[in-house]
């Protein structure tokens, strides 16, 4: 079990580690209300689909709580404004719905106080969580050599997840078997979770690492001969194109000059067998002022303009391996993908 | 003439615009003698190495008028322990020796006050720099088709010379041809150089631009098609082989798995013959603190190691065209180096 954790029930509320502080500071949010989940979630105080979805589930439980104290049995009615505050939270984050969805479907079978059955639920959604990712890093460490480099991007941690990781779970286990020489984190701008909190996760195990600006990459493989760019992915469509953070397809093909591989690690909820391919996939682009200030500062002058995509989309031509709990699907296309989710069950 | 400049005499002194308080002040340091000039040089008011030579050989002027008015025509024993600290200030930039140099040459032929002769030595070579880069510039526009998006990387600017620009001077001058519709701006981590200093520029004179993140450059390729990548070069070795500001190799990686072109614009005495190639080029490192803080906050956990070289070198295969003063060279390898430097007269 990762020492790293985003979120944890306690003496009944849920505690968020507050990642907008991170690395300077370990501070918990103590969450007793459903409204203080929500507002947490909306502050980035937990981010990352998972770890949205499972702290939204927990919020179910609390919102339970409270119709319950104020409407007896009449809690289902009393519930439904926590139910719609929570799904506002971050309108765009799939696994919060997903997750909110899974919660009302015990709401039918519940006698008198729902609490505890709405507990447990929301405590198997972590739980499937965990173990989807210990299952991925299982089968993704086994594809790395003893003593490798490898570079990761973003952060895809105990801190994005329910616990252990996607892309970083499976370098967590893969360094628990002797696998991994070192690793290196792209600072990843321009949020920098990189360097705020990969870098944070890696130093709390003891894992050896160093970071680079992510403009490096193409250097730092040549030079020093990563031999994996691991990272997870926000959508992956039919044919293997993976969209993930901004300055992850620059970094593929950074890896493929130099012969390195490229593995994408995510849960199998992430794949999107109905959107063709990555032409299909709509990019969020945010503001100017993501790179025109940092930390308060200007870096840029005012009102300069910027073009800022979230994310950007990796051919599945130069992707080697994707991961998931189910296992491994070598050099993706839309024929392997398509096999791959038959045996799956999807 | 380009409305930006990083120094300029003016009444019996050297002025510098003080370029790390851009963008946020344009604040102007006067120095009126070679110790303030050289302690200018170290502490980076003044950066890019022909910007450092032009403001080195104006101190040999300064520190001439002083020795001359406290020994009289001993002048050329008291000049030494200036002309020492001067060449001290940046130990590792090349041009700051050359002038130096250049600048001392002028000694043995003066007679009298060597004020006038000097300053004249220092006009001369900033004069020259500023005509090499115009020259580099109408070159280097002229392989661009109008209407072109360009990217650049880190400052070649005005900022960075006597005056145009290298990279940038030709983006000056496309543009001022009708050749540029948008400039992308890398904003050149972990000094920021594209996003305080290029960004500044190009605001000043009213060139259309927008910055992106290093890490975005693949996926600016595939979507908003820039035709050309255009930087700058420290040292460009026999074969072609360019060592550029970290990220430029990159980005050039980026731009060749698009159909888009990599131009190299640098002056002649940044070509190295005696280099054979890029693995002979020696890459200077620099402290993690430079990626684990930024504007003096941390952004990574205290101790964070990091691997920070300040350059990476391009591959001569991924290069499509150097531009120099006295020319173009187009696919560089060593047999048209070699030609075009005997051409030139080297």
């Amino acid at each position: 079990m990762s020492a790293v954790t985003a979120l944890r029930w306690h003496s009944g509320a849920l505690d968020l580690l507050d990642q907008r502080r991170l690395p300077a500071e370990q501070t918990w949010l103590r969450c007793a209300s459903a409204g203080a989940v929500a507002d947490a979630i909306r502050d980035m105080v937990v981010r990352g689909a998972p770890a949205i979805g499972i702290a939204a589930a927990y919020g179910v439980a609390l919102a339970a709580r409270d119709a319950y104290a104020a409407a007896g049995d009449g809690w289902r009615g009393a519930i439904a404004a926590d139910m719609a505050y929570l799904r506002a939270a971050r309108p765009t984050a799939v696994n919060l719905a997903w997750a909110l969805d899974r919660m009302a479907r015990q709401f039918a079978d519940i006698a008198g106080d729902p609490e505890r059955a709405l507990l447990a639920e929301a405590r198997a959604i972590h739980d499937e969580d965990v173990a989807a990712n210990h299952a991925m890093a299982a089968h993704g460490a086994a594809l790395i050599d003893p003593g490798s480099r490898v570079l990761t991007h973003c952060n895809t941690g105990a801190l994005a997840t329910g616990g252990h990781g996607t892309a970083l779970g499976v370098i967590r286990t893969a360094h628990a078997q002797g696998r991994i020489a070192e690793v290196f984190v792209d600072e990843t701008r321009p949020w920098l979770q990189g360097a705020r909190l990969t870098a944070w996760e890696l130093q709390q195990e003891g894992i050896p690492a160093r970071l680079v600006v992510d403009g490096a990459a193409a250097w730092l493989f040549a030079r020093l001969r990563p031999a994996w760019l691991i990272v997870g992915a926000d959508r992956i469509a039919a044919n293997g194109d993976t969209a993930n953070k901004i300055g992850t397809y620059t970094a593929a093909l950074a890896a493929r000059a130099h012969g390195a591989k490229v593995m994408v690690v995510a849960p199998l909820s992430t794949f999107d067998p109905v959107t063709p391919d990555g032409a299909a996939i709509e990019v969020e682009e945010r503001p100017a002022q993501e790179l025109t200030q940092l930390a308060g500062q200007p870096v840029a002058p005012a009102g300069f303009a910027a073009w800022n995509p979230v994310f950007d989309v990796t051919p599945a031509g130069l992707i080697d391996v994707i991961v998931c709990e189910h296992g491994v699907i070598e050099r993706p296309d839309a024929a392997r993908m398509a096999a791959f989710l038959r045996t799956a069950g999807r």
